[in-house]
């Protein structure tokens, strides 16, 4: 699980425990969560994870699956899920790294790639000051760790059962934070991740418990009405493929999560999210996922190509460095995925790679109402409907 | 209590109640902490503190003590450490103040004055984007809460007691973060606080409980030997006059406490810090924080006079824009004062003026070895003896 803690929260708001409060406990080099029961909220439980360090590789492995998981060692590859996602999570993260490197027109990014000894690894990516993106990071990550039996007992919804051994997990994902130089071109994150557990070796034909979780969202410095919608209306499309209720669940969920409570604002202007979702077929879920993360480039890129040239002033610099100290205070405070994976020693580059490359705080700063600022702001306090 | 959240905790590492690990409880208004017993690390108590707003001032009070704690209403002055110490911390900003003001020949503080219904308040100043300094903020803060009965019993130690109501609390500190804008003037924090209860109303006679907390520490971006030697000597000063175990003890509780756990290595290069501080006569540890306090100025203005005019390049000034990151990390991440006040919705603008006016994070960056920027890398995760 420290396969866990320093690669699935290699990233932002990747964290498939991420309705588990966390505790870190030190001296034991555990990890220690305590997780809201699903309709049981009442009812918490305590479990330790062990911690394991990753190992820097020289190359991509052809896939991070364990050998049992692997289609090419396996008769069950239709009915893997596992290394589906997998191979759209990379294939994701390649075609929005080349989508950046089109629109950088020379500079590229530099991959790290590592693995863990007990199976899983990870690719980070990250191009800094280039000549339109001041730092994009887009990292996958395969994790598998072990679980404490009263999690996946917890997970399966019954509390009085047999007493199964520790249930191995299986997690991936995919997270980007991409945020341009220019202050009218918006940042994006993005970040769509599956949870699986095995079968508990004691326990035959135990159900499997998995679930799905992720979202793209969307922080401008200043409000460029047609980019917004624009933004919402590939997300909505992507959504309403699948089911009608999942935009305005999934758009009101990333308003809810990306909330900095000591400011009473959002980090920016929304977009969706969600987690825990495994209350639809399995495969419309993946599919779901898939075509989430397929449209970061139709949704996003355009916007950048239409704003990264335009002209600013020192003032709409400062500004964006304003706002971008405000997404390092959501990320550091709250984000589920970055205060998991500080508290359990992950790989700190990895995990804080969503951190622009500059941020500014100012003392008390307002921006005077009615002005393009304020607009913003104002947007950040009362979230929109957008389409 | 939210008066303690908001002006107590206006500043980093000011946390009167800081070995105590909160959480907060939105629903219910209420802030819930559990303190460690001192001697009794096992036993945890959990008490709920009711949050109060604080009112903006056009002017600043003569005091913020209540009536009764007043020496123009009481004949009992020379027994008020409340009174002194609120003076004390007052003189402390006003010194502070001024010396900043002298070296940055010009320009001038912004002050905002607040107070507290139920009693107390603060006054805040902050200087930003000066001639030398890019930010500096100095707040003093005075609060009145109540703390449940159950905290007051563990404090005295006594677990089977009579039964006394809530009992009210007082504190009061000073605390300060001065960011220089030359590369190689140090940044620096200092903070020094008091903390008393009153006697139980329905247990007469029973013990007040008091502790003194606080520290000066330093923060600089390169390495000057000459400069950390004096800056370290002038703390050892300070505590040899009091008790020759003061210096290397306090020494060694500031290089533990701002340790940036998820670097491996500390913010700075240290100085003083010691907390709940109540095993020596009252009187001396008053003279103590006052000395400290005094110290200050001595110790930290003349370093900034030699170097806030030296030549730099833009790699110093990224170097030290990267030590600034690594500032707002501990201060969102760690520091108590800042994520309780965060928590318990404070005065936020007088709990993040301890982060810098702009800050950077570089994926991945290590200096080379051997270089000046390695020297400082090297002493914040191995802390030495300076003197």
């Amino acid at each position: 699980m420290a396969s866990h803690s320093s690669t699935l929260l290699s990233s932002p708001t990747f964290a498939p425990f991420s309705s588990h409060r966390l505790q870190y406990s030190p001296n034991l080099s555990t990890l220690r969560f305590s997780r809201p029961i699903r309709n049981k909220p009442n009812l918490a439980l305590r479990c330790s994870v062990s911690i394991e360090k990753e190992v820097p590789e020289t190359e991509r492995p052809f896939t991070f699956l364990r050998d049992s998981d692997d289609a090419t060692h396996s008769s069950s590859f239709s009915s893997s899920v596992r290394a589906r996602f997998e191979t759209m999570i990379r294939a994701a993260q390649d075609s929005v790294c080349d989508a950046i490197e089109a629109i950088e027109g020379g500079p590229k990014f530099k991959e790290d790639v590592w693995s863990r000894p007990g199976g899983g690894g990870g690719i980070s990516r990250v191009l800094q000051d280039g000549n339109v993106f001041e730092k994009a990071g887009v990292n996958v990550s395969v994790v598998y760790g072990v679980m404490p039996p009263e999690a996946y007992r917890a997970a399966k919804g019954s509390a009085s059962d047999q007493k199964p051994g520790p249930v191995p997990f299986f997690a991936a994902g995919v997270s980007s934070v991409l945020h341009p130089k220019n202050p009218f071109a918006p940042t994006l994150h993005f970040n769509y991740r599956y949870f699986e557990t095995d079968a508990p070796k004691d326990v035959p034909g135990a159900p499997r418990q998995w679930w799905f979780g992720g979202g793209t969202d969307f922080t401008p410095a200043y409000i460029f009405e047609e980019d917004v919608k624009h933004f919402h209306s590939i997300q909505k499309q992507a959504c309403d493929k699948f089911d009608p209720s999942f935009y305005p669940r999934f758009k009101k969920w990333c308003d809810d999560y990306f909330y900095i409570k000591h400011r009473d604002e959002r980090r920016g202007l929304g977009g969706i999210f969600f987690d825990d979702l495994n209350d639809y077929d399995q495969e419309m879920l993946l599919s779901f996922a898939t075509e989430c993360a397929n449209s970061v480039v139709p949704a996003y890129i355009p916007i950048v190509e239409k704003r990264k040239d335009m002209e600013f002033t020192e003032q709409h610099k400062a500004w964006q460095q304003l706002r971008r100290g405000r997404y390092v205070e959501f990320n550091l405070v709250y984000d589920r995925g970055t205060t998991f994976g500080l508290k359990t020693g992950g790989r700190i580059e990895s995990i804080l790679v969503s951190l622009p490359l500059s941020a500014r705080w100012e003392y008390d700063h307002k921006p005077e109402e009615g002005t393009e600022e304020w607009k913003l702001l104002d947007a950040c306090i009362n979230p929109k409907e957008w389409i």
